[in-house]
């Protein structure tokens, strides 16, 4: 995308769509970079659930009158909607969960409780969220399985010759982050779902970090699963969202039990419903579903890759800026086609909860600690780091406030 | 409470705050007999959710950001108030899940299948909501636990006697519904747990419906473990909440893996941390649990006694008009100090799905079908039910309406 066009991406109005943005903290207008662990919400997505409140609430699976098949159709309409946005077959690839992390587990518990055993491995990469990692951890330890780790080399990328090494026939399942959320690095998820694939392995890809800020095509990755969460893509809290390829996902066992996903119960035995309703028992997050929908409305407005650009723009300009700090360490690759829009970094040997204090007294709202992602830090030889991370309405000056706030900071702790 | 207390409840002023009560579907406005399923919505429970996306919207776990400080101050809040309001020892107590479903299933993996055996037995009643039913089944299958059923009588009440055979020593836990989602049969749960409690086995109550609608204290029950749903109970959609006994939930393992519920995370394991988080794994429903707040505080605005007092008057106004006519089955107990507030029964031979779409021509919305509870159906042999269940802003008119359409019915079946 040209400098032109990048510029065509109109910030100032897309803020005022923000009004949390002109929040003041000590009379000092907020500068909201933590994005990666939540975005902000348009009053378009807040106000949808709200007409979702005020006008068709009601529980779902078909019911009979108006109300429920107002919110029946939105609900249904809302999984369509996230199989378009990122490229499925259709809504029976589409499951509805309450976060990313509950997606994980449901293929940990509904694949590999069942399906793993001692003699496979679980190749997950030394750069995965805990959400992975402990997850796969635990059952492996249930199933007797081995988990292998491929290695983050010095510069904050997958050493491949490591994966090719590692992933071989004894493999059961590839499960990589697609963007980390720490290192900002953007893996090569297709190619390490090729490369499960050609040991007969299946692939998870963790799309938290990267489904809200790139076009995402599933079915061009080949993946078998994809994870990702509303809250960070312009939507709600309280659902996240497993896609999986159908065949799979109609031969898995479902994990959570209940009303909405069986096909008959008798007092001895049960069986299951349709997908994806059979891995989505109980009453499910409607009004959040319809957040959902809209947030993708909105985002698909505005553009992906526009969306895309802008987000690593700003990212190269705090790179750059923080880069050129003889005592600033920046973690992850130079900015570059395989970095997403996001900068974790230390000054000095400040404790990363410190400067992220201090930040937060020029209202610069950052995150400190591990990201959730212990084992990468104590590979880095840290315990902590603060992280700037930027989404479609941060502009320029809020780079500058970050740095201007860091270089304050440097004095205090001078 | 007095018929004079009784009229102190401003029906028509409670309806203002809720828009959805003046739909109309074809110039008729909406009778919403469906609160069994979900319940509406007020104002406030909306505005506070739209505050929080609109003020401080950020993710929890102690972020050291301003907005991470407000988002989790209410988050951490809203466990506070929901340990008030049902008698809990506090906040580590309270879970938040998805729905009832996923408090139940959380149980039945993190106690029972790293607890259950051959041998052991799970003892349900014939009148339990497939989230336990099924969920037990699956977890009996998998550890060889037996699962045995306390009869229903043909008042629709427990065999008390039948629960005093089944529960021994070698029961391990009993799960019962608090009130029945399809007979409205309030059972006594405390007497159950009692008969648990004195063979050493846990008990588990599935308050989803009767948390919403009567003062519930779970400390006087004496349950182990407790659960209900946000959007039954005024709230939100994509929250649940399972209350546990605090020396229980220590002791047990978590059965989701994630962030925020971690100590410490290495490459080879994993050590959890505190109570409540340790099951709450990835970000939370922040908003929902801001709803959910405020829908208590809503709810003890008005009292729960008078709640229960509304809403049985108005399920006892029912019965009585639907039990004079004398080709309508109604399901469950009399009206008297164990029922509760709903009302299930078909009209002659018309099937419940007929009924209730006839019913609908008339903007009267009820529910049609297996209430999630299949066995029971088998044994009460019909295939399905209509259910009219009562919230606090029903009023008599509104039950006037059910009777007259489905006298209306009749005449188009006949």
């Amino acid at each position: 995308m040209s400098q032109q066009e990048l510029e065509s991406l109109d910030v100032e109005a897309i803020r005022e769509e923000f009004p949390i943005l002109q929040r003041e903290f000590d009379g000092q207008q907020v500068v909201y970079l933590d994005n990666a662990a939540t975005t902000q919400t348009p009053d378009s997505v807040v106000d949808a659930m709200s007409d979702y409140y005020r006008e068709y609430n009601a529980n779902v699976h078909r019911g009979i009158h108006h109300l429920s098949q107002e919110a029946s159709l939105a609900y249904e309409q809302a999984h369509d909607r996230v199989a378009d946005f990122i490229g499925a077959d259709g809504r029976e690839e589409v499951v509805f969960t309450k976060n990313t992390t509950e997606s994980e587990n449901l293929v940990a518990y509904s694949w590999g409780l069942n399906e793993l055993g001692p003699g496979d491995t679980i190749v997950l990469t030394e750069m995965e969220h805990h959400a992975s990692l402990v997850t796969w951890q635990q059952i492996g330890e249930r199933t007797g399985a081995d988990v292998e780790y491929i290695r983050v080399d010095e510069t904050g990328r997958l050493d491949m010759d490591h994966a090719r090494e590692l992933i071989d026939d004894d493999t059961a399942i590839v499960s990589a982050v697609h963007v980390s959320n720490t290192l900002g690095t953007v893996n090569p998820v297709g190619e390490l779902t090729d490369l499960a694939h050609e040991c007969d392995a299946f692939s998870f890809i963790d799309g938290a970090q990267a489904v809200p800020n790139r076009p995402v095509d599933v079915t061009e990755i080949g993946a078998d699963f994809y994870a990702f969460s509303g809250h960070k893509m312009a939507g709600p809290t309280g659902i996240g969202v497993l896609y999986g390829k159908q065949e799979l996902l109609e031969a898995m066992e479902p994990y959570l039990y209940g009303g909405g996903m069986i096909r008959k119960v008798t007092f001895e035995e049960s069986t299951w419903g349709d997908l994806p309703w059979k891995f989505e028992p109980g009453t499910p997050p409607i009004a959040e579903a319809v957040g959902l929908h809209t947030a993708i409305d909105w985002l698909e407005e505005i553009g992906m890759d526009r969306i895309q650009a802008h987000e690593e723009e700003m990212a190269r300009y705090a790179y750059d800026q923080l880069e050129a700090e003889d005592d600033v360490e920046i973690y992850g690759p130079e900015p570059g086609p395989d970095r997403g829009g996001l900068v974790s970094f230390n000054l000095a040997d400040v404790h990363a909860h410190d400067l992220t204090s201090i930040l937060n007294d020029y209202a610069v709202a950052v995150r400190a600690g591990d990201h959730c992602t212990q084992p990468l830090h104590d590979k880095l030889g840290v315990p902590a780091s603060t992280r700037a991370s930027f989404y479609v309405y941060n502009t320029r000056e809020e780079v500058e406030q970050l740095v201007a706030a860091l270089e304050d900071a440097r004095e205090l702790f001078a």
